[in-house]
């Protein structure tokens, strides 16, 4: 089964998605299977990371302000924004897609595992993901 | 087929994990097809890197201790250790997880590629891999 | 089914790779489903990157060169070129397998989104990608 999901981002930072991934993992029925989202996007990325405090999430953006930073004067590739260039390097960092096993009709993530996308643009826009659901 | 792999770790660094998930793809028998890993943890993390020469991977380990450094001052999600918060953003920049194709019922990983386990935190600890094996 | 894939670069860079992928959905005849490369080697990697402006992929591999350069002093895996070493680190921080559904017969990449191997060592060489497809 495949399905896009669309996610709305208001800017940058990790946005949530495990709830409709899991979604779609029960409308699939697949008790025991592998379920592979990939971003469709390069200015935006997908990561597993911790759920609980918002702070490691804070940290995780911050860091990456500081390391591939905006308005890199060694930059040449800015017609769409001093963020367009960073975005693409910081997608490259992360992950494009990931594939997580499904057992008893669940994601077999960690107990302190979720599923985020990481909106590397200023704006924010409507993402696309897809969901690829198989045994 | 789905297989809980437990791996004790002592501390940072890698650690290979290809017998452990080699034996998994011979139990399950399947001949053609594909094996994908998953961690469950975000504090430690998963890679496929070089198998023969020790000095690659502790080269690696160095890089990641210079380039995202325990008591950064910027950090912030700090309650769990100064090596809590690196521990997240090495996994964000190396992968959760991997999915190697089977042929003639073996990873087909190249000549000198492993796989690892990379942990991340000082104390090391039980962590858990998730492996899926279909056709 | 599984096919290789053998591609020859001529040095570093991104070398896209979405139409010989191609190829092996349209071959497999796989409608709906799942394609999986994995690159078998540890100094060269896959990632998922703008199609559009080359610029782009100049600016990526200009922030590898400043973030992961060569002869850092620190290296002591250096018996197979000053190049060898930093190209482990870039492959370990993008990726070696790549995950995309297949819909319609066709990669369901977004339109700014190309395959690229990411050559890593100076010379270039052969470099081998396996690809599995399954529904």
């Amino acid at each position: 089964m495949i399905r896009h999901l669309s996610v709305e981002t208001r800017g940058k930072g990790l946005y949530e998605i495990t709830g409709p991934v899991q979604a779609l993992v029960r409308e699939s029925e697949v008790e025991e299977g592998l379920c592979t989202a990939m971003i469709q996007h390069t200015s935006a990325s997908l990561t597993i990371q911790e759920n609980a405090d918002p702070s490691a999430r804070r940290d995780l953006e911050a860091w990456m302000e500081r390391h591939v930073p905006e308005g890199d004067p060694h930059f040449t590739h800015t017609s769409e924004g001093p963020d367009d260039m960073p975005s693409h390097i910081r997608a490259a960092l992360t992950a494009t897609t990931l594939s997580v096993p499904v057992v008893d009709g669940r994601l077999a993530l960690g107990t302190w595992q979720g599923i985020y996308l990481w909106e590397h643009r200023r704006r924010g826009s409507r993402r696309s993901v897809v969901v690829h659901l198989g045994s």
